[in-house]
């Protein structure tokens, strides 16, 4: 384990999310439900039909059905509107979690070939869609998009996408890993931002803090179809019942609390933008996430946040990645703990980093 | 419900299995572990690897990698295989799991033909590898065929194939669903009979009782490349504890009672087999399972078996399935619960069977 790493775990305060991916998490979401209560078998059965339900009510769509992975659920809804049009061609951003990673499974599986639309740097705009020179069967939008901060387009945007691929006869479907998380800045309910999409798919495992999994919503039909591609991807199991039953837990739990985390969001960048050679992207977030950048190369600002960990007792992240030789970044998403870390302390941690980044760029523009 | 399987759950004992599958089965598999034992992240961290490693091991392969599902386990196996060589071409019975339970995945995602071996009703023999007329990458052995009733070929007759197979550069699959119900008959290890296959599948909910998952294993270079398509399927989770951890627990506490269940399905079959219009498959059972016939349609059996649950509070099956208008069987997995039967009043049982089975044969013959 890296000096970070074990700093980080020392500090009595940690900042990002809803703390340790441990035993407790699953214990704790299982704790008051019945022993009695028996599993569903391979997709039927009253606990697993229940929350169904619940989550195509949620969406807004007439189906829903949960999967142990997006990446699974996502690739089958692809496929399906792909196999639909005839045409094996689906477009998506150049950063999209099915481009870079999942090791290629939408063309080793599935044959698909990917249109990447926009720059890395931006999100997908309305004349990027207009503007695409290939016939495809679906657009996937991420909201928001990971990978560059969690940025997301106007909401005005999304409707006229969404009018522009109806009119087109190009299915729409909505990477939602982060739906929920977004809900506070558009000011919709996810049933209104799902209208415009034909499937739909969210993750219980970010915002949500649950332990794995996804719903994929949408017709009856398309859900119906799916079920028998997440059999053939051999992810219809015997029992999910320890993800969807922690999931829907945890969502009751923390779907109410979107708009405190996007409040906190906003805040801790704001005090992240005021240290001397840090900025945020987006510099004012419109989700619980953000990436925080440095300009100073990862090895240093390892040292850097160390230190300001043992001094401060506060945990800004547990590690801090590569961008260039002269930059790096940590990606922030905000939970529960953010909550729990007093105001002062934090205050005098974000002084610690502001002095130290000071003093560091001071002697670098000496060498 | 239908009325069947309202009786078998009211008795007061149940004949196969190891009770219900409900909540209390993860729970007690959880209940002692520290609730701060940290979660793996995507296949990696100690916990998984400490279980790879036992099940490697216990195997007697180089390396072993957990997945949610055999389904999707084994379509990577014989996709892998059919690389290397470069023939899209796999072998297997005809009532393979892969060919007859996963919606056709192993063409549909992985475009892999398939070349069936031997009859429906018999296992694979040694002359029906021989005889294959088309070349094939891969065959793919289940041990026991579990959908008729669990039979298994000689010994003998593995090591013939295994060398066969050797010589011609074919790989050689064990669909290992069931591998540690069959070691007291073949009086073998686990490693002694993996030995004879390139990569072998285990079950953790079979005649372990576990949850769900499966363990692939294999060289190491076969399963450094299985975690890649893990990827692309969708299966490399976050977090798959509740699933391995669970895994780990019941085989540790059923690995050494295989052979219990074994002798069990062997008295338990024989008592079927003394009773009139009823027979085993296979008539000595060679593993804790199963199949047991009768000369009556389902819609009379289901009558009949409900009855003799109410009279002596003993459940034999849940379910009674249509071979045809005059015939019908279920299946027999042995498990725990067996053994809490106590021996009179399942020999009273088995007398009604034989009673009404008579009665209903005499009937029958009258009309």
């Amino acid at each position: 384990m890296n000096e970070l790493l074990v700093a980080f775990k020392q500090t009595k305060y940690k900042v990002p999310g809803h703390g340790p991916r441990n035993l407790h998490v699953l214990k704790k979401a299982l704790m008051d439900l019945e022993d009695q209560m028996e599993s569903e078998m391979y997709g039927k059965g009253k606990i697993i039909v229940e929350f169904h339900e619940k989550m195509a009510n949620f969406l807004g769509k007439e189906a829903a059905v949960f999967f142990p992975s997006g990446t699974m659920a996502q690739q089958i809804a692809l496929r399906i509107w792909c196999d639909q049009k005839g045409i094996k061609r689906a477009a998506y951003h150049p950063l999209s979690h099915l481009e870079i990673h999942e090791e290629n499974g939408l063309k080793e599986l599935h044959q698909i070939e990917t249109v990447l639309l926009a720059d890395k740097n931006r999100v997908i705009e309305f004349e990027d869609v207009v503007g695409m020179e290939e016939e495809v069967a679906c657009l996937l939008l991420e909201l928001p998009q990971r990978e560059i901060g969690g940025q997301l387009p106007d909401y005005s945007t999304l409707e006229a996408i969404s009018a522009y691929c109806k009119e087109k006869g190009i299915k729409l479907h909505l990477d939602g890993a982060r739906l929920l998380e977004i809900l506070p800045y558009y000011e919709k309910t996810a049933s209104e931002v799902c209208s415009l999409f034909d499937s739909v798919y969210i993750s219980f495992y970010k915002g949500i803090g649950g332990i794995a999994g996804a719903i994929l919503a949408g017709d009856t039909s398309f859900i119906e179809e799916s079920k028998v591609w997440k059999r053939r991807h051999g992810g219809d199991l015997i029992s999910l019942y320890p993800y969807f039953l922690s999931a829907d837990y945890y969502f009751d739990k923390r779907v109410g609390k979107m708009e405190q985390y996007y409040a906190e969001a906003k805040e801790l960048a704001h005090f992240y933008n005021q240290c001397d050679g840090v900025s945020t992207i987006p510099q004012v977030p419109v989700s619980n996430m953000f990436h925080v950048h440095f300009d100073a190369p990862a090895k240093v600002m390892e040292i850097i946040l160390a230190d300001i960990y043992k001094e401060s007792g506060i945990g800004l992240s547990a590690y801090v990645r590569e961008v260039s030789k002269t930059a790096s970044y940590f990606e922030i998403g905000i939970g529960d703990l953010y909550a729990e870390v007093p105001d002062d302390e934090l205050i005098e941690a974000f002084k610690l980093l502001d002095k130290k980044m000071k003093s560091r760029n001071e002697l670098h523009k000496r060498d």
